[in-house]
């Protein structure tokens, strides 16, 4: 078995590639051709903590992978890394381990920020002048590494509730050229915006369905668990598109499960984004759509 | 984080210690104190094999474990390992990872054999004159010498449907001692034997209610998953008291569930090994009942 410490795995690392493996896998996934057990989850009280454990098979495939994720916020604290994680990769033929990611939770991240890339691809509005970030913490940056190489607009609005982070999250890309707008009002950002990227842990939605122009595209990464929410149920509602990693998911505890619980939208008007990416159910399907992408994280 | 290979495990293991740490967990987790993540299975179809992982946390420790374990029987047939496994450890204050445990399944085997010391321990009649094996595979052996330490019987019969392997198996006991009676026939060692172990991956009952004599305690341990079956649904019906290592399993694929199907036993009649060893529930009460414990495997 071969073992990779987190610097090889960064330096091995090929966007393009990892993108273009991503778009097969959720395409797959979507065409019923991956097991993914449901994902295993232990929660550790005492320090507001939890692990996951996702594994997954795409029929065919020479190998299958287990991975095991854990946050554990509290370790900021005491100055250690709150994101743990690895990945085995075992034969799928003969079942032996092949090789041990110890990626500590980076490939997790990255995978997240190109599946942003891949929904931005296919339902961003023609015209985008601003792109929005709700967040400044790691994925808000990777989200917009991502979109560099899908999106030209360089003007970019971003919200948090912390004004000195948010000066510091802009620092590094205003020196690259892009024209930042730190912003600590959502609403501003969201009437400036045509693609929008949330990523937070907000408990309470941080958009209302009356900000949100016709045109506009949004991505919400954040709610991965129960009790999470960035958007209001309204604007889930009102969104003429709604497409979900896993759909499953995100109407059992993701964003979407709000607005279904709520009696305002139907399982039904639910697409998976690898229909959508293999081109079996629309995206957007008129520049002045509204579309949302709920992303919740899974093994594909 | 620190790996160790089988070899190292084998000399470091504790057969006693282990014993007593399995015991906790079992009584643990019967009192609801540990977090126990449904099992996910991947199937290989195409290599008729399969891959669980199983995850679990006693609410209070310094750790968790997270176990990945595939069997990929054709592997033999190449000349190579037909099991593999790890045990990944991690830390329940900071989930950074602390051992890796390659132990290629040979820690599950234990665990197996070791819990099944444990039933004979709380369960077996007084007086043993003949130990039964149905199987001569390894997990026979491994029961074999785990039964050692708390049985003095040393007359065994063993089960198998290939003479040349039975007589493989019992040769190394009957140079240590023991007095070893091979047998094709099922019947004949379930009318010899006070405490039997089943340990097959029978698919269809090998032990019939009409057999088995009062005071008769029978342990199995092959039916892992559905579809296996290593004693008839009236053999369980007829049983004065029902154990098992985790009941909810047990009830939906495992051996109980044949009996539960039927109609022939109810839930509330399967206690919980657990229970039974912490003395919550009763094992046997009298000399003369027929008792039946049923391991399907768990994290605990």
């Amino acid at each position: 078995m071969d073992i990779y410490t987190s610097k090889q795995i960064m330096q091995a690392f090929r966007p393009e590639r990892a993108a273009a493996l991503l778009r097969e896998g959720l395409i797959a996934y979507a065409a019923g051709r991956m097991q993914l057990p449901p994902m295993q989850r232990i929660h550790f009280d005492a320090v507001a903590a939890d692990c996951v454990v996702k594994s997954g098979y795409l029929e065919g495939d020479k190998v299958f992978v287990v991975k095991v994720w854990s946050g554990f916020e509290h370790n900021a604290e005491q100055g250690l890394d709150s994101r743990h994680g690895m990945l085995l990769v075992c034969s799928a033929r003969t079942g032996e381990p092949q090789a041990l990611l110890l990626d500590k939770g980076w490939l997790t991240a990255q995978r997240t920020a190109l599946t942003g890339r891949l929904v931005a691809e296919a339902m961003a509005p023609p015209t985008v002048d601003a792109i929005g970030l709700l967040g400044c913490g790691q994925q808000a940056q990777l989200q917009l590494e991502a979109l560099a190489s899908v999106q030209t607009c360089r003007q970019i609005w971003v919200w948090g509730r912390n004004l000195q982070r948010l000066q510091a999250f802009c620092e590094p890309f205003a020196a690259r050229g892009y024209r930042m707008r730190p912003t600590l009002d959502a609403r501003q950002l969201a009437e400036a915006c045509q693609l929008i990227v949330c990523c937070t842990p907000a408990r309470q939605p941080l958009l209302q369905a009356e900000w949100i122009a016709a045109g506009t595209h949004i991505t919400a990464v954040g709610a991965d668990r129960s009790g999470r929410q960035e958007l209001a149920a309204g604007l889930v509602a009102r969104a003429d598109a709604l497409v979900a990693d896993c759909a499953a998911q995100v109407l059992e505890y993701g964003e979407f499960s709000h607005a279904l619980n709520a009696g305002l939208i139907r399982h039904e008007q639910v697409a998976e984004l690898g229909d959508v990416l293999a081109g079996r159910q629309p995206g957007r399907r008129a520049a002045s759509d509204i579309t949302i992408a709920s992303l919740s994280g899974f093994a594909a």
